[in-house]
């Protein structure tokens, strides 16, 4: 492209956490720029959140549907190449759908949708209209992650066997929902969280780093969800053990109430030849470790790592990357898919970024934790929606 | 004590690995010493251990059964103060069961017997010689391990809510078993080591290292046992959910097919006021994490300990202890508890060293696990035997 | 403002590292964006530049003098707010000199000039023309610096008696310079340097670091720096002791000859009353040692941290913010001041970004060191310039 | 040797901190007992001590002079093999002297003796009496320093240009001997303690370090030493330049004042080829760094190392050794020449351990960083005594 790609957010006015995280990565590498928004359906708040974004006011709506109206009327050189989504859970697909309908490419935040239902609507509706349509799961966009799956993929760690993924965090240790914190608020309504509370929030996304760095996927799962927190409607705690298709074992554990821990999400994959581990609070270094040889740090934008992680960083070693850049790494593959989309070129074959398969899945695995927690954490199997 | 304790061993000879640990651990502090032994159901194997350790070979038997008689008839100045046990699991119990029924004090290594059963019985034979009978569950003769346990019972985490223990190690990776690896050999065949294979052997200490420090008891369990070694009659891995007595939940996993893991242990514990972490390989630091302060890093032999910790200690912050510091620890209470039962007095009201009560609550924890794991890792209650 | 402040580059076209750097830096909080540049003295290469950056062309000039003429003459709402320069070191003094008598603020990368007169004429500069001057002394940026800084002022160290400043690399090792890499070739070379290599790279920034936290100024100081890679003109490597005002002592050591490490700068403070250590590769942690209490460790964006440190964060704790986020927080102070001259309002009172004086002190520290070392590593007093 | 070897000791009473070090160290592989000793200089002191140790009262002295006469007459199969001194630096040489006249095989702690002048001449009387003299310089005792040794001799680093050695403490950052803390006393105190404070306490072992691993020798050095603490009689804080011979350069710091430190003791190298750092807080690991490959955690008791340093270890990996293992490394060396010497045999070709050069070098260092200090931190060339 030579020019900036254009781009509408829905959500994400004041007082929001992600929606400032979004449009940081989004215009970290300098390929967009935001130009529209209904950033809360209050519309007062939506054209103060706007004007903090020095947008043009005409551009500021009230509400997403006044957003998919007005900007579809507009040319070709002021039209929107993509809408970021990123107001709560059960916000993302009544807007996608609109949005996907009204002909944009789509940018959303996890999980994909409300429930399952939703998911695989959704992926009728983007098969339907052939934009894109990219999921921030965002921890998959490091660097030294993308290197761990290089390492499995190429067989660095032969047949894997045991994996163990872990996310605990302490925010949520209290009643925090009753104070008037609004992160806490939604996160733990049903009503605009879904089924799920810590499992829809960090548990997917631990489910979906595992996955993509092994590939493989979940057989049957047995969960055990608690809400430890007096009052609460949904899970803030849940360990579950888990069987992949092909005989490796694992474990995924997630919390908000691990009082002290701040966004500990880890990775360990353990094969044949060789373990890794990967740390997102220090997601610069990437561990292997072998049965008869020393164990390793690889650093990230080292020469030796693959031409996947390399590409997936802006700094030297040394000078270290963080979340940001992880996020602005999403949205850096999702570029290039959406300027073949604008451009009417075909899409690259080795884009890299969450699709709405990972959404399903991520739905699914949600499904899945609870169902398997109300009968009193029995086995279930992994549906495949 | 006006003297040094005297003991005898049986099992360590040539080859073993528990058995050098074990005499280390004891004359460590300079408090025994020993004169006797059974080293091998090899005499000739026994005879040359027994030179090894520069002992009277008048002392050095071919079997323990004869070293039971012969050292049962020696005059009180040469009498053995204590028996050591550092046989295979399945020659625990009865040399156990001897030594203690011929009025010696007993030693034992881990897990206590080869099946539940037993232990209930060897503890029917502990109450009825009056004898000391120690379980050396090392792990929790660390000084950090302490501090963690005084900072549970003494309120600083609050109510515990979360507890996830686990033991990784990797040398069990490839069939070792195959070649002549005496250790493999007899930790893999249920002949020797009794039901459970990783888990009896790491998952128990695994399992005590919890109890100890959080004095959790568990309600239920459901664990999911694997043999990923082809021809591996039992588990290497074991991934397993916990429900407590009170509530609180928890994961423990052991594995000894994770490539690349030395001897991984380690405990995180989540209260409503704060969390805790110690690892096993690095056992001089003790790591509380908290809502609204700093993460706070415990050295061991700091003055702000509590007594208990630090008298489990023999060198200045910073002058690292290690694996055998802690085994002493054991038997430095344990020497405490045998002097007086030696001189005829009252047991001191705080022993700390685990006991027959440590070693049937890892007894059940071995056959629930392997239960539950037969049942397709089924909830199973834990039971109170 | 109510409106993005404008801005243009010198230097920091394709193939150069820090433009791009300063590019991210200065638009990561969607307060700046850059409209004109004059990116190579190469005037092809100086297009090609602009237009990956989708510049009107017609603002991307071919050399700075230029870039100054025409752009001085753009009316108001056009005009740019201040121009950056980044340039290697022999080119900052012309066009800082040049653009500040045009009228234009400016925000410069360091060391900030070529040699210390330069700089000082430079303050004379910035005096007559009341212009904004600040110097991308980068890592002073960090929240935790900022949180050690505050930690130190408010005396929660006590009164400081050591200082470890350290900064090894590796990437110079070998002769790098002699392939075609263009980062190397020119700060090895003394006529686009200056007087030092190593120390004019790095070891200004362990020296502006050691400052900015300590508040100590340098009274004397005794350098011993090698060039140990054959043939290369500029020191590669430099041990120094430092003798504060006030008594406390330091040592400061920086390096590109130390294989294997990245950009390892660290910094550890001694006080009578605590200890504290940063180490820039896990910036979002800060250390801190006591007599009689755990050590301590401060995680970024904590309610507990001081205004002046969670003022310069972006993301909730546990989210790792990085070198990139950190030159930001530069940018987000230089803005607050170029907003207020650009308004014609008084400069905040509290303003937090590397300025002339810092440039001054690097500058006498590079030829004081320089100096030292040339006279066999002798003690030399530290100017006052 | 058929048998454990036997010795007395020299100091080490009630209150001492390193006899009891000393005493489990020699006993830990169960080839030495204590038989004999005058623990201190106050007869009462000393039999108390060794009814403590269980020592036969004939055996325990008043005075090393009574010691030495008394031992001497002993039979042949009573006959002590060696006696270990662990008294203040002042009261080294004289046991040393009259023991090594008298026969007998000597173990010294560190440093070797009061002054250089010492130490020269005690190193002809070892020389004269034939017998076998150690200096305990534990820290090299430690697995894997041997195994940095090993990497560096076979020239896995390359050439060596960069040593940065670095010992801080915070236990003297108060006047604790104005206190009754007898430690403290002793070691600021210039009539017992010698030329130094720290520099002999710990600069010393730092000193022995880097050349242990390394094989440089120092060429010359400046030396910033300094007495922190109002009214300390001797240096608590020492930073140093080091130049080697063959081109090398280096930093050696070492304080008691870094308040909050343990015991610190660190070790970096950089070679041509690789880099290296030890850390003792953390002995069972060592850090190889590259330039174009993963850093790597080299663990103890691994196949990988050389047999070097898998001798100088007892439990497998991930069981950590520490401090006391280190040190009673030192005395397993020591025991192969002392049962040579007994034994009438030739002493083995590949003996390590520290003798009395490093000794005499670790005076020379002493009395040289003394003399660069009072010179004003002037470049001293080391001395070859």
């Amino acid at each position: 492209m030579n020019r900036k790609l254009r781009y509408g957010m829905i959500g994400g006015g004041r007082g929001a956490f992600i929606g400032a995280v979004h449009r940081i990565a989004a215009s970290l590498d300098n390929q967009a720029e935001l130009v529209a928004g209904a950033f809360s359906s209050d519309a007062e708040r939506s054209k103060a959140s706007g004007a903090d974004l020095f947008l043009d006011p005409a551009r500021v709506y009230g509400s997403y549907a006044e957003m998919a109206k007005l900007e579809s009327r507009k040319p070709a050189g002021e039209r929107l190449d993509f809408v970021v989504i990123v107001t709560p859970n059960h916000q993302h697909f009544p807007p996608a759908q609109l949005f996907l309908e009204s002909g944009f490419n789509v940018v959303c935040d996890k999980p994909v949708t409300f429930n399952l239902k939703e998911a695989v609507t959704l992926r009728k509706i983007i098969a339907k209209t052939k934009k894109v349509f990219v999921l921030t799961h965002n921890y998959t966009g490091n660097a030294m992650v993308k290197q761990a799956r290089h390492l499995v993929s190429t067989g660095a760690l032969g047949d894997i066997r045991k994996v163990v993924v872990e996310y605990p965090q302490g925010w949520l240790s209290t009643a925090l929902e009753k104070t008037d914190q609004k992160q806490a608020a939604w996160r733990t309504d049903p009503k605009r969280s879904g089924a799920a509370g810590s499992m829809g929030d960090i548990g997917t996304h631990a489910e979906n780093l595992a996955h993509y760095v092994t590939g493989l996927k979940i057989d049957s799962l047995c969960a055990d969800l608690t809400a430890f927190v007096k009052g609460r409607a949904l899970d803030d705690d849940g360990n579950i053990l888990l069987r992949f298709k092909g005989g490796a074992k694992g474990i995924l554990h997630a919390s908000q109430i691990c009082v002290g821990e701040e966004n500990n999400l880890s990775l360990r994959v353990y094969g044949t030849k060789a373990g890794l581990e990967w740390k997102q609070e220090h997601p610069n270094q990437l561990v292997v470790k072998y049965a008869d040889k020393p164990t390793e740090v690889w650093g990230r934008a080292q020469g030796y790592n693959a031409p996947a992680a390399n590409s997936a960083t802006r700094t030297p070693p040394g000078h270290p990357e963080g979340y940001l850049e992880a996020f602005a790494n999403i949205y850096r593959e999702a570029f290039r898919a959406i300027s073949a989309e604008v451009s009417g070129l075909r899409q690259p074959k080795d884009l890299d970024f969450p699709t709405i398969e990972d959404g399903i899945e991520g739905m699914a695995f949600i499904e899945t934790v609870v169902k398997s927690s109300k009968l009193g954490a029995k086995w279930v199997k992994f549906p495949n929606p």
